[in-house]
């Protein structure tokens, strides 16, 4: 028996699923924080990278899955089966999203512009937000923590689409090769998609809390 | 104390609900009746008509928002949190998307073409199908009228989509600049997206629809 | 009264919905095996073949109406309304974009890549999973082949998002005119999502699997 089980045994089995969450904000802050560094210049987006990103898509998978196994075990859980189901499927957007930003960068041969890592940046802010609601969402001791958090995260992907808008205005006037314009477009669609990903799971740990506290 | 706030007290609470959608589907209305006057020509697409648009969208935003907060005050509710939940962030979308399609067609300096015209038309006849379904709905009282609105939402949907297609297999035969085809083919995109979120809300009425009639 | 109405008399009232879900993923299944053909080169992608497509995708848009019908009727379902509502749109989004794929090769006059006969193998072994899973749902009395498709789907999603991903590298790579790697990069993007939206129907089976077995 692994040292997570041990521990499991004893806590309430449907503390399962708060932990479950926890660990699925970490691997999303470690991701975009290791996607942050690879952002910074188009020497760091390498290989190596890339599979750095793989893996911590791959663990998000992972930990999706559990979710849905202890969902099939337990009769009890903290908030309503369909929230956890959707809650889960967001999140796991956001890593599915972020990866493939990263993996056209490297496919499409794109060319490297600073908007990259702009963009990194703000997807760890909302990152980092998404984990603080999902640590203050235990047992719903801290809503207006939360809430802050939501609100937080609703702020930072507004930002992320006026820095788009403008992104994308001035790629047209770029006079760059059309290829390219096809490719840089692609790939800052994937990296907004993701600050959007971000607010729907924002919006759906709100809906849960207007249901439960 | 406003007078809205003040004849609330007289309503039973649970109508709250009806109140706000009401004004959620009287902004889009208005917006999308701009929006036909706006598309008459590329002169009329001004910085003027992009404001325009803009405070719509956050007037939108802002029921939206109050939606939520009053979900978070009431116990009672006319139809399922789950249900009120979908129907904001549906038409929030409509909001959202007509005023990305505006604000793109300028930001992209994309030219003007007679078909932003045709589908101003064609959201503005959907939305005002939708006004009509969600006046009709409440208290239950008129589903064959609700039903014939969703019904009629559906058909323009059709409508639209293929003239959507026709417009997009003309546009790769106009022998235009490419880059003046991958923006006029953005906008297009997101018009035809505007038709899809009314439909996406229709079909949120009819499951409403089906449950408590 | 037509045959099938008369045999319904004599079957429970909430059996109605696995007969009707089972005639959609007939349907799909017939739908993708002509794909299939139609695919195999640039000289079968005929107006018949759109026409056959397009027939196909009104008989599910058809079946979809008759399931929302029986549920304003049954009080009575074998699993939650919701569910039914969301498995039944999901199936329906499967139709509607591999119609979509279709149409578009024609309408862009798209250039043929052996790629779209691949995808469309890919979908049909996708649909006949799906066919499967959802005559083992039947009653709930075969959840571990139900999630073993299950599983299968979401392997070959996997297989499909790798190659999706292959080609649109080697497309960028092609010295194609522009034009005509906008137009396969559409037609591209559209049969992926009909591999995503199978993904998508096979999380709904699975959730419906883990609350009711």
């Amino acid at each position: 028996m692994g040292i997570s089980a041990f521990f499991r045994l004893f806590q309430p089995k449907d503390k399962v699923f708060y932990s479950l969450f926890e660990q699925v904000v970490d691997n999303l802050a470690s991701m975009s924080k290791d996607m942050v560094e690879g952002m910074k210049s188009r020497e760091t987006i390498t290989e190596a990278f890339y599979k750095k990103m793989e893996d911590y898509e791959h663990a998000n998978d992972k930990l999706s899955h559990n979710i849905f196994i202890e969902l099939g075990k337990n009769f009890i859980t903290p908030f309503d089966r369909e929230d956890i189901h959707q809650l889960t499927s967001a999140l796991d957007d956001i890593a599915d999203i972020l990866f493939a930003s990263c993996k056209y960068i490297l496919l499409y041969k794109s060319p490297y512009i600073p908007a990259y890592y702009t963009f990194a940046n703000l997807i760890y802010d909302c990152v980092l937000e998404l984990q603080k609601a999902i640590y203050n969402l235990r047992n719903f001791k801290k809503p207006k923590e939360v809430l802050a958090s939501c609100v937080e995260i609703n702020r930072i992907e507004n930002v992320a689409d006026d820095f788009f808008s403008k992104e994308m205005g001035d790629l047209f006037e770029s006079k760059r090769d059309v290829l390219d314009i096809i490719k840089l477009k692609n790939v800052l669609e994937y990296l907004e998609d993701v600050t959007d990903k971000c607010e729907d799971s924002a919006n759906i740990i709100e809906s849960i809390l207007v249901k439960y506290s």
